[in-house]
């Protein structure tokens, strides 16, 4: 499949060429960049010399670019991706955007969130969540890849969810995330002294992954849900860990809490369930597709606390969408990202 | 003041050399190890070298190190300071344990908790958490120092708790801390590459600070409390950040909640208040004494989210102790503390 | 080809496990732990778990993994290897020892630096530099693995040394190490907080490493050959960057200096030369098996700067004894280890 | 005394704000900077708060400014400092540059060096390093301050150049830096995400303070010097560590090399000599205005190896800037700089 890259200069972008460049099936035939045109990815990501040093091109004209992919894969800041998949609209491209514009059934509440209008109102997109909407994924026109804190907030939580075992409202989710995932722009606020040796939380109960997730839990269990989530910003590069939070039902045991994780993740390979009482690190996952799952059953208060790890540029961001391109060929799953995680 | 330091080898031990040496009315005139006794403390601390030579004796014989001390600051692993308590029960030496063994005023709740028997259960101690509990720790024979998640925790609520804002059993508390909190002995998961680039949980459940933070909240509200309380390991050496939810009772509003914190801390020196909206973080206070705490209202989810940030090894253990001492010996509370954070 | 890993629970042993797995043509069969017979590698390894779930045995009995195996790889402290070498002396079974005890064409050499005795000294070896040594390599019955400090050292120098365009005798290497290096056993020295936000060097003068770069600089350049090599701790997991210094030869121009260069790594593919004025990044060869090298010439001292850069853990160890191995076996270089470094 | 700090912004000028506000006979009485005129310092930097929180003056007009104070410490980026020396040069006013206009004795250099006219050939200025130029920082109107590598470079360097035991054209010095000597400004290089678990070298055969510590070198010795000196970054904040090499001469044996630094610095409360074989970490200065010095002799290469640990911002900026003001006032040298490393 011949594939390309809008807005490949970001981590995203670059961590997408990582694997695609070593998917038996997939070719990458255009990577775009507005402020670097003309330049050799290799250049910005000196990690890519000798293995892809391909030029950057302006998607000013995207009809070329269309008209020479099967797949678009979009990294593009939210609002952008929706002009990408305007233009295409009318050709056999498929997309998968890796930004939030494509992630919301609502447009309504992306505009919300986002605060920008939705000008693809009634576009053929799916949530990108492979391990939960996979059949809708192997058709889909429009891709809009989950985010990074959501998919791992998502899959923590989905069990549960969709087994009725929690009350949804009192879902609280706490979540940390290695730097990368603010992108590679430098700003002073990720500027190295600044972040090394400290640790902080931001975007209090405003945070934009907050509704995507309720979203899904809504989608899973059926019943209007509204809850917290609270990102943080760990000193170091990459991976997530979600702590997730909820009251179990009335009569739930431990033993429903496993089964309904047996259940529904037994068969995915890039579910790791640790069991109860389990502690995933984001360093166990770091640079593959796996997503580490534990959860902890507190007698005294009645909560369950989930606990999921992922590698927010992986699973997070461009395996994902690469698992996403996967399914919806009909490939493999794992074609391309069975990679195994790097440690220590 | 003549001070002793028992148990000066571990990080708390030589975080208080680093104030008491500095400190106007404070001469240290004995500290402690047996596993080092005869060397000097500045061989394996080089960075006291020229500041602080002294040699570690042993504690084996207690005699001397009372009668020579007006205060004897404990370092040891919990269930050791107890044979310090009883054995200078009779002399007039002021005891602060930077330890476990009293901060209990329900000696059964330790024993449950830590799994050894209190031996000392008639002590006359105070909880050492100076903010909340200065008159007590005015006159005490012995300070059962705070600990760290706990300060952090606590400081973090108890204007919530204390005016009845918020139901207290919905507080959970999500806390990150740096490695230096785990000690100083090595351990394989204490081991640079293994925490590197990597961020975890631990004692889900079940950590040993929960009853601690419990006992300050009913103290506070004067009711039974039961919370969730969730550390993890920021690859970092110091800081600690706690994130604490809980539901705002009915009709109670952002401005009485901006109020009770005002109110409790606008003269508390070691208390900076971020108000409503701040973010802490750890490096701000770094190498200091200081509290910093900022609080979220999510309106749509009715929650508080109170953000504190401490020096675990400064407010959150030796900085508090000698604030402790300050007290009690009815110094500046300052004295020996004014330390602005270290930057970046 | 059936594969053996003898010592698999220290780092490099975990790394060859990350890539031999992935290995299109080689099936592990044994893995060995004296101190961890009978529990499951991904135990000890979460990252491992779902990839390679093996049983650790014990090596105590050599002949059934000799038997079973066409190539084992020693990763055991210096000074065992021999063993393994002299038990499998008489098998078909190759040999490639991560280690140090047949890297040393004099085992004198070996003897003076490491005290030990050298009780394999008529062993049929070769240094495993795959670049240098590859035609020994090739049909070696045991290969001593160069080490990873000496193999981002030696390629910085050797086409200098061959071509003889600097004084041998003014070499200075100053090298800067990620922690992995330094093993997976807890050490005060390498706990966490000891590290973090530090740095300094150690073994000044006395580091083992220093002989085996002599040994390659005196074979490239025919000339005796004493050096100063200094390794440095870098608060960081991975990587290796070496700074070496050496005085020009009188005539000596920048071209010719760029031409040794070229002539001597333009056709391999894992030395990717940034050229003159480059500067090297570990991160940008981590999780790869790729040498980046770039080179600097000080007019005013008449000196040249060769910087290189390798991951420790791959270049240095578990990726250069599989490119040994593809070697050996008449298999592409590339073979499971065309991984693009992970970035960041 | 009442001082002033010129482009109070950067971290240089947080540090010296860290320290003055503690100072017994400081009083910071005007801070500047053009960009953030009018707001206070510590909305720029949350540390501050409650400690200093001042507000920032622009020095557009340095009349009013050069009225009130007695010293003036200008924290500007090179090229900018002359100006406020110029504006100040017939007032009482004493000024100490953090920057490198005044810190050669011939301009030539400087501008060779600095690609900038030098605007003030004649000024009455020394280099402000205090241990080796002490008499004349007593009384001079303007120091120029010594930089954070010249620090640690000549320090190291200066015992044995001045008892000529060392062949002064072989020395190089091989440095390493934490992030927070590039400055507050984010830049795409010192991205947090760019730096993590990554070390380079930088500015090879370029780095300013070449001349610097060859002026040192040369005052000291009396003979032409140039040496090769060799910049790195370590992926921490604060902290330098020099690895100084240099060939010793005929018949100079090991007990001399102790002799000089021991004649030289025994007596010097800021340099701690860990002694011959010792190992500076930048950990155990971190904080304070200590200088640790060790030092090696290779008996096979003949060359003297001296390690030298600073805090970059203290003793390579700000606290040697009040150490020079001490001494310029004939205070204790040690005035407001007697803090205690911050371990770990």
């Amino acid at each position: 499949m011949k594939v390309s890259i809008i807005g490949a200069t970001g981590y995203a972008g670059a961590e997408l060429l990582r694997i695609l460049c070593r998917h038996p099936e997939a070719e990458v035939v255009h990577i775009t960049s507005e402020s670097h045109t003309g330049e050799k990815i290799s250049g910005l990501y000196p990690h890519l010399r000798g293995c892809c040093d391909m030029e950057l091109e302006s998607m000013k004209d995207m009809e070329p670019i269309g008209r020479d992919s099967d797949f678009v894969f979009v990294c593009l800041p939210h609002g952008h991706a929706m002009d990408v998949g305007r233009a295409l609209e009318n050709t056999p491209v498929r997309v998968i955007d890796l930004g939030a514009d494509y992630r919301f059934a609502d447009t309504a509440v992306y505009e919300e969130w986002y605060h920008v209008a939705h000008t693809h109102k009634g576009a053929e997109r799916v949530y990108g969540l492979a391990e939960l909407y996979r059949e809708e994924v192997r058709t889909a026109k429009i891709i809009g890849n989950a985010g990074c804190f959501t998919t791992a907030s998502i899959l923590a939580l989905a069990p549960l969810a969709k087994h009725h075992l929690i009350d949804v409202n009192t879902i609280i989710v706490d979540a940390k995330s290695g730097v990368s995932g603010a992108g590679r722009s430098p700003k002073q606020g990720n500027h190295f002294p600044e972040l090394y040796d400290s640790f902080k939380a931001y975007n209090v109960a405003h945070h934009r992954h907050t509704p995507e997730i309720e979203q899904a839990i809504e989608d899973l269990s059926g019943e209007k849900t509204i809850i917290n989530f609270t990102p943080h910003l760990v000193p170091m590069s990459r991976g997530i860990l979600a702590t997730c939070y909820a009251s179990l039902n009335p009569d739930i045991t431990a033993d429903m809490v496993d089964a309904a994780f047996e259940k529904m993740y037994s068969n995915e390979y890039f579910i790791r369930l640790l069991g109860r009482n389990g502690y995933p690190a984001t360093k166990d996952v770091r640079g593959s597709n796996f997503c580490d799952i534990a959860w902890h059953i507190d007698e005294r208060t009645g909560r369950v606390i989930v606990l999921s790890a992922i590698d927010n540029l992986v699973k997070g961001a461009a395996g994902q969408a690469v698992q996403n391109f996967n399914i919806a060929n009909g490939f493999d799953e794992k074609l391309g990202l069975d990679e195994i995680p790097m440690y220590p």
